[in-house]
This record gives C-alpha cells, structure tokens and sequence, in this order.
C-alpha cells in the first residue's frame, strides 16, 4: 500500500498489502459464492475495518466483508472510456490551423480528465494533446488551447473564484485570438456560475461555453467526451454568442443540449442529462455534427446567426466581474424562523432571496423581520421554491402583503440564478432603487416572461 | 363601495364608487378599441390610483387606465364552475348510508370552495350539503361528514397546526365510524403536511387523502372538483391506506394521481399538476370511476389491498404527533456563509437539514462550522437539492469528509420531507443515535432506495 492507504485499516488493510493491491487498481473479489470485478475504491475514515469497498462497471459501489472474501486478485488496469483507446495519439501541431481557434479554461470538473483514485481527485487535462489524445473527435471541429485557471470540485467555488473565472475569459476575449471559450467546470455548482458569468461579461462578441461531466472519464457511461464534443461543435460553429450550458439531452450517447446560462439547473443527483432548462427550451441541440438552434438566446442583442456580422473585439463588450457575496438564500418552510431573517440584518446582509411556497409566499410569521429588514435597506426578493412556474404575488393576500411590505417579485428566475444577480447587483451599484431596477430588468435571458405580476 | 375598498383610492375609486361597483363584481370596461368582462380583482396598496384590475375568464390579470375606459358596467354575477351549476341541490340526508363513510377535515383550502374577493380570502363548503351541491358526483362514492378544523393559507400552517390536523384525524380514525379520511389543504405546502402526517401516524387502518385546488373553483380551468371526486374515490373504495395525496396528474381534467405523502412535491406553481412523485410513480391514477393501482405503498405494512384485511380500529394504529420546531432547512449555495451553521447552534436548534449540491455536498469552508455543530449535539442531515436521484456521499472527498464528521446522509429523502422528519424525530427522543436511525429508517416511504451510501 502507498503512504495513502485510502482509509484502511485492521484486516482490510493487512489483506490489501499482502497482495500488493492499492486504491484504483482493478480487482477481482471470490467469495463462497460469487466473483465480482471493479476498482478498489478509497474507504471513509469512521467506516468499519473489515469491510472491501468495489466500484462496480455499473458505476455502484459495493462492500466485501473481508473474512467472507476466499480470493482476492488484482488484474491489469481496464480499458477505459472508448475515447481513450486511442492507438495514434493526435499532437496538437497536427491540428489544421484553419480550423477555429477556441480557448479551454479549465477549473476542476472530470470533464477531459481522468479520477485518480489514490486522492479521489481530478487530474485535469492539461495540454492540447492530452486533450486530443483524450477526445480525438475534437480536432475536427476546432483548435484548443487549454489553460488551468483552478482545480477545484465547484462545491469549493463561490464569487471570488466567478470573478477569476471572468477576468481570464474576458481577456481570452479581448485578445481577439478565440472564435469561442470553452470552461470546463464540475457540475454541482456550473449552473451558478453560468449565472454570474451571464451577468458579468455582457455582450460578448463570441461563445462561453460551460461544460462539465455527470460521470468521470474512466467509467463506460462516462458523458465527459461527448459533453466536450457538443460544447466545442457548439462553440466553433453556432454562430450564437452569449453564454451557455452544454450536457447530455438525454440519457443515450447522441444528443447534447445546449442551455441558456441563466434558465439551466441541475435536477438529478447523478443522471447524465441532468442539466435542464427551466420554462424553456435548450437554445441548441447538438446531433452529430448539425446544429438545431431551438431557441436563440433570449437577449435579443447578443444573439447573432451570422458569424460574420460580429467583430471579434466587440465593441459592447463589457465586463464587470465583482460580487457582493452579502446575499443569503433563504428557503422557506412550515416552521421557517423568522429570527433568521433578523441575524442576517444584523450581519450585515445586504440582500435576501426568499425561496417562497407556491406563487411566492411566506408565513404571515415572516411580515415584521421582512419589513423591519426592507426598512433598514435590505433588498429583499421573492422566488418560488416550485421551481417550475412563476411568482404571482397579486393572487392572494399573502403576497399582495408582501408587495406592500417592498418585497420585489421575481418572475420566473430561477433561486439559483436569484442569489447571483443580486450578488452581482449589489457589487454594482450602492443605489437601493438601481439595484431593484437591475433585479426586475431581464440581462440575460434569467427573466422570460413579462406578463404583469 | 363597502367599508374595504380593496385598495382603490383616487381616480379609480372615484370611478367604482360612482357605478355602485365592489371588489369581486363581474362588470365589462369598454375603451375606444376594446371591450372586456371579468371581476374586479383588489387593488394591493403601493399600486397606482389611476388603473382599474380585473380577473379575465383566462384566469389573468390585466389592467386598465381610468382615463382609457370609456364606459364601465356591473353585470349579474357569472354561473361558477360547471359543477356548481346544480338544478335540483343534493342534501344530505338524500345519500345512501349504505356508502362508504368519510370525515373530510377542512383546513383552508380552495377546494370545494369560493373565493371572497372582498376578503382575497376562501371561504369553505361548511355543511354536507354545500358540499354536494358544489360536487354533485361525490354523492355517489361516499357520504361525506365536513368539519372546519382551520381556515388558513397553507404558508401559515406549521408544526402547531399539524398536530391539531392529526390529532383530529386521530380522532377520527379512533371514533370507528370512517373507512376513510380527507383533509382539505391549501397547496403551497401540502406536501409538508403530508409528510408531517404520515410520520405521526403510523399504521393507519383507513387511508387519509389531503386534496387541494390549484385553481379557485370560479375559475373555469378550477381543479378542484375533480380533484375532491378523485380524492374520495380514492379514499372510499382503493382498499390503500396510509397518507396521500390526490392531484391532477395532468392538465386535462380526466386522471387524479394519489401520490405517497412524503414523495410529492408542488413542482410548479400554478399548473393544475404541480404536484409530482419524486424517483416514484404515482401510487394510484383514478381514471373516472377506476382506480389503477400503481404503485402499493412502500411501507409494505400497510399497504393493504383488500379491505376486509383491516380492522377500522385497528391495534398498531399509532399517534405520535408531537413536533420540534427547531430543525432548520439550510439551501447551500455558492458564496454560502458558514456563520448560519454557527447562528443556529446558538440560537438552541436541534437539526439542520442541509439541502447541499449535487450527490450531498457542501463548501469546504462550511467544514468547520458542521463539526462544531455535530459536537455541540446537533443533528446534521444531508438532501440535495437538485430534488431527483440521491445522495451518495462516498464518490467524492468531499462527501466522505462530511461523513467523518458525523453528517447523516439521506439517501433520496427530499429536503421538504428531511426536514419534517427531523422535527418529528426530535420531538419523539432526546437521544441522538435513536434520532439518527430514524432519521435513516424508512417509516413511510421516504427512503425509496436502500442500496448504500
């Protein structure tokens, strides 16, 4: 066993050194009766010592008692994902320079890399020949440049880090070399930050697009290969600037979705066609090399068909990159405290976004901290916790007292995006009034219904 | 006007007052290009004085300029929903008492209802008789036995009032008299109600069925006579019991899907089939007279087909409807501030239901606020809070780290029902390794998958 043993201890751990076996090597395990083959997964510090954990080629986990095990055999490490297979890696000086150049910043996700099972970790892919070499497909479409901006699960990433993030595109931009960016990104939070760079970087003159993997490169349902296929395709030849989402539309291996920046959310734990786009339509989708344009952008200034008719160096372009992380998230419940409303007041918080019950309610228990939290120049919002839908908050009393109170209802935004705009807005202006006139503006498509509230 | 002018003032007071014209009249404005009908909907305060709102048969709402409105008439009230059309009224004591027999427990719904649009608020079928004339067809399934236990809006009913609701139906279910029991509820958080239900009272020898309206039933796309038809139904003759829902399954108004009450979720906010089965199918549609069985429900004990297989009083029947409230549901987002975590220990919470990214994860910089507050005897639970699939909190370091500390994972429990079922554990044991395995334990449904963490 290396220094790491990955969290054994006790019998499984003398069984595991004895056969020279360390986490990430593929085993096969005999009982009395049965004979599975997976990866030696690495096992939690407070789990139980006689115990073997497996992953499975079905992608689970499952737990060997270690006096249960009569044979225990490591095996040469499988072949991974298909796209991996590659006999004649490709280096990046083969790829035609007539092709369009794209930059690939990569902040942490599996996408294009590979899970080092000794750390649980993400070992990114760090040089356009990897990347080439990983995904071969892709040279056909486009030239990438990859660089390693942060290696990060996105669980760790917050608003310091969106600002990095669009700081490095915004000079990617600027530098006129790229027809599009690419961001490779782990999925947990990637809707967040499609929100902030949606906000941050407007008019963009080229793509931005987002890309992550459900499941890492080493697993055969993996979706990082086809995800970075469809977002480059996507990317080199849409035509469609503005910033955007790319990930499986479905469960099977064919068709890639592209998502709106501020209309997408992760609703599924662990499927690959998790990311949806909420009371819309993806703005793509991606089947093999055709384009399907479903939806343009919803912010009709940046959604350019013609390649041709934007500059590169965009003159509109503008990029305003700060947050003020002073916004909290509030989800309401039966029971909901309404002294937590009152600490955050008190700690400084200088926006609130409610995730109401249905239309966009709270408990009438809610009404004095609320108001006493607008009257000393909180903004607060109001968003749907539904998800789908939007807040109406002139159907019931509720919400007309709301109103009255000066919670500003939100449409159909998403919470997810909610929480952004208004840490983005606030790092915008000290205006109270201005900051409620950004978060009932539409920017970027976060807003897609005006009928009245 | 009457004393409550429903929030006009000015020009469009002026205007109201001159035609002897209140809040919740039908009338017809004419303007030099259009003529429209609907009832005058009230005004909330900080809105302009000079529009006048009124509620189109669409169920919209549009406004329209004093100075615009050319002529403004009161017209007699409009004939209500289809089924309230009733020549000849059904009173009770015309309904077999050969049928079965249900308590339907009214706490303040739209259901089988009208809206006051003096007051914004509901008023409730009081007697049995009102019932039927509301819902003629019920007459037919069950004899039906109203109570007025609450008249609330559901974003004000909490811990309090789901131990009022289950007592009653406690007590109810002790009288012997019912095979079954409906509980009126408005929708906005039916679902945590339900679950709150289905925690406290186990073993039910009758089904209870909470039925709500996502439409008033003046409007003509009203859910709520179908749905109140589908719920007794459901209630007097499916042979299931435990705790459920009964909702629209789609938006035409021909199947009601009886869902388990603590996997159901108010997915939109004004669709009439908002309410879905999360990672489950519905457990029974009621097509007109039929019911498909779908799905039994999960707790296997009680899902009893047949019947005459039940006692009404039966022995396990149990009541436990005691809640603590001070269990917080904590939504985590990018930029989150760990100090909440801090916040709720020294504020006396016993839970935090994190509602984290993904497979169940959380920021790093939260690490150290969660142990402080699993030293201190918090409970710390862990949902997603993308709402379909699981936690699976052993694929990344993050996850298994939050287990070393302590943190419970849920499995595919969603947050509104994880964070009921923690106020109902805590108030049910002081000790916190019996709240833990509750809290893992499937009592209801609420864990549907038991393959491991």
């Amino acid at each position: 066993m290396p220094e790491s043993n990955g969290g054994y201890r006790g019998a499984s751990y003398e069984l595991l050194s004895a056969k020279g076996i360390s986490v990430g090597d593929s085993i096969i395990i005999r009982t009395s009766d049965s004979e599975v083959a997976g990866l030696l997964m690495p096992r939690y510090e407070s789990a139980g010592a006689d115990h073997i954990v497996i992953k499975l080629k079905s992608g689970y986990n499952a737990g060997y008692e270690v006096s249960k095990i009569r044979e225990i055999i490591k095996v040469p490490a499988q072949e991974g994902h298909q796209y991996q297979k590659l006999s004649n890696p490709i280096v990046a000086s083969q790829v035609k320079d007539t092709l369009p150049q794209l930059a690939l910043i990569s902040t942490g996700g599996t996408i294009a890399s590979k899970v080092d099972y000794r750390t649980g970790g993400v070992r990114a892919a760090l040089t356009a020949s990897e990347l080439y070499s990983s995904v071969p497909e892709l040279a056909r479409y486009a030239s990438i440049e990859p660089e390693m901006l942060l290696n990060e699960y996105s669980e760790n990433l917050g608003p310091e880090q969106w600002t990095l993030i669009a700081d490095k595109i915004a000079e990617k931009v600027r530098s006129g070399k790229y027809s599009g960016v690419l961001v490779s990104h782990g999925t947990d939070t990637m809707h967040y930050t499609a929100s902030a760079l949606s906000f941050a970087l407007q008019n963009l003159p080229v793509p931005v697009v987002l890309v992550g993997a459900q499941r890492s490169s080493d697993r055969p349902s993996s979706d990082a290969a086809l995800n970075l296929l469809g977002a480059t395709i996507f990317a080199a030849s849409s035509g469609l600037t503005g910033v955007f989402v790319s990930m499986h539309a479905g469960t099977s291996d064919d068709v890639i979705a592209c998502h709106t920046g501020t209309r997408v959310r992760k609703n599924h734990t662990s499927r690959r066609d998790a990311f949806e786009s909420i009371d819309a339509s993806p703005v793509a989708l991606i089947r093999g090399d055709s384009i399907e344009v479903q939806n343009p952008h919803p912010t009709g200034q940046i959604a350019v068909k013609n390649k041709a008719a934007y500059s590169v160096t965009g003159e509109n372009f503008t990029a305003r990159t700060r947050f003020d992380k002073r916004v909290a998230l509030m989800k309401f419940y039966p029971g909901f405290d309404p002294s937590i409303i009152s600490w955050a007041v008190s700690a400084g918080y200088r926006g609130i976004i409610l995730e109401g019950t249905g239309l966009g309610h709270v408990s009438r228990a809610c009404f004095p901290s609320l108001q006493a939290a607008i009257n000393s120049g909180v903004l607060v919002c109001m968003t749907s916790q539904c998800i789908w839908g939007r807040v109406r908050m002139t159907v019931y009393d509720t919400g007309r007292d709301l109103l009255d109170m000066g919670v500003i209802p939100l449409s159909d935004m998403i919470p997810e995006t909610a929480v952004v705009k208004a840490m983005w807005a606030l790092a915008n202006t000290k205006d109270l009034k201005e900051a409620k006139d950004i978060m009932q503006s539409n920017i970027a498509g976060e807003i897609s219904r005006s009928i009245p509230i």
